[in-house]
């Protein structure tokens, strides 16, 4: 499914060394986040070494995006403060050309939120990441924006690109807020590799092996949160090698 | 305890049946509740097959109710959007005749969230859910709202009835949001089960029932969280008939 | 690192005695915190036999501080109701006499974070906890509050005396919110124990120690939060005694 100038062994090569870059460099991400994955979200990014913050206020936000590496813009519980902040934090990653992150929560169940969805994708995320459901309700420029449409399979859509991730696990649709959690990542995997689309798909491979290989450990969808953290903490560059899968 | 009507063992099949019913349907609830419950009360939802939706913004609120199966309005930490989304929420559900559940927390320590409390109640909730502190400081109106007061026993008063769960474990209480989580789960059980009652007694009994036999595998009221996860998520029907207590 | 009026092994035996006031006593703590911090807070609080209470609404802030024994004002996700809060929290602990403590979350990233803090330490909180970064930024007069700077080792600095409490484990740092859920025990701590300098050290004790022995059963950030909680729910004046290490 790839295109002529690359072969999915280079690009797995090349997306297993994230994890590395990401604990050398520890980016800051800030999360304009859903108050349901602010925990799990600023977890997630401890454990692979970067530094989460995760203020809402709009007052605040232009210093923090300012100050952040990457950002996350997820439309989740989407009250006025998060409205306000939303667009002021993709404005400033535009003006600064600092990588962002789109995660339009729900955009099929809120017209408000579609047409807040829409106003930040004409000013260019790096990638949006949603379901099939959310991302249909919406026009992707794709020469702009990276698509990545999770599900059983994680398909990632670029300009002559097409990629599938085929790690993870059933618990992780049993988890509120992994899917956001996943938006951050791929803000910090952006923040430390130069090409998008590896620190895309690196992003998918880590979190799917690592869910994948916490799953084997629990009982279930309760205990694979706290397996999930662990196993994100210690996992190696091999472990993404040995048991990533795509095509 | 009961009308001379049904008979304990009668309801207790007819509520065991509920965690059926549950999985099969899996039925939208919206959550407008505090800060403190949005992940645990997600996560319970996710575990018995529903889906959780939790905005908690005004502008947003009607849709949501609306294109949800049951409603649970929580009136822990009230800030101004919860406190103007909350109104909105109960004339929503009660103008389409769905099912909602208020949960006055704290009504006993805030004049302001007495006041809210007391007008939600007159737009008659199926179910209202608190401790004896909370309930004692409001009026319920019997022939409208089913009352549900929860402790060390939990109370169910409907016209005609008085119902007992003796259900639970300390753990219970010694872990913050389990009570508004269960107003969730009584939500979700009003959305697939046509009689109120049943509903209620149902969601007291799954609760209880796991409570009890997460705590078995946990040393404290930590570990306690992920096994009551764990638990609900592969609670079978003959847990409830086996381990269900009421009266 | 002593003033020669007290022994540090005399100061440790007080404040291994905390433990045992907390949970005879337990104290109603309010919380102003971040929304990240709000869930771990209120279960280390309730591991403790505290009661806490957790709303961010101006309109119920007066309320609630009065009605709790000591409250924690914590500048993290400062939205508009969190910064309207953050004043009348200080003010109307100070108007009554009761313990507040101060946690500049991020002051050194937020120049508007930075006057609010300032603001609230001129009404003269009994503690301020942060790490060094957030500290230097600020003027804290140590003649009105105890000054907490959080790391590898925890130091304390109040006129005449210097202590340094040097428990804990490098997972604590890889867990969000730690530090936010110090400082409401701390909050807790002064309200039982009328030797301000007494109740810090003990809530540090309290903390380093359950996080050193929670540490040793767990095989990650994530297993650790559970396990910090069950170990804290039954920790005892023996453990504080045995494990304490201070300076």
């Amino acid at each position: 499914m790839l295109d002529v100038n690359s072969s999915t062994d280079a690009l797995k090569q090349d997306a297993a060394g994230l994890i590395d870059k990401l604990r050398v460099s520890s980016p800051r991400v800030h999360c304009l986040t859903n108050s349901v994955a602010q925990v799990l979200t600023a977890n997630v990014l401890l454990a692979l070494g970067a530094e989460p913050s995760m203020t809402i206020a709009p007052q605040e936000m232009g210093a923090f995006v300012e100050s952040a590496d990457a950002t996350l813009i997820n439309l989740g519980t989407l009250d006025s403060d998060r409205r306000a902040s939303a667009k002021i934090a993709a404005e400033t990653a535009t003006g600064l050309g600092k990588p962002f992150v789109l995660d339009p929560v729900f955009a099929h169940r809120s017209a408000t939120r579609k047409t807040l969805a829409e106003e930040i994708l004409k000013l260019g995320p790096t990638a949006i990441r949603g379901n099939g459901e959310e991302l249909r309700e919406l026009s992707v420029r794709r020469d702009l924006t990276i698509e990545v449409e999770t599900g059983s399979d994680d398909l990632v859509r670029a300009p002559g690109k097409k990629i599938s991730v085929h790690n993870g696990h059933p618990y992780m649709a049993q988890t509120t807020a992994m899917g956001c959690a996943l938006g951050a990542v791929m803000a910090a995997s952006l923040a430390v590799e130069e090409q998008p689309v590896v620190a895309i798909v690196g992003a998918l491979l880590i979190f799917g092996t690592t869910g994948e290989l916490a799953a084997k450990e629990t009982r279930g969808p309760g205990s694979f949160v706290p397996a999930f953290i662990d196993t994100l903490a210690s996992l190696r560059r091999t472990d993404i090698e040995t048991h990533g899968r795509m095509s």
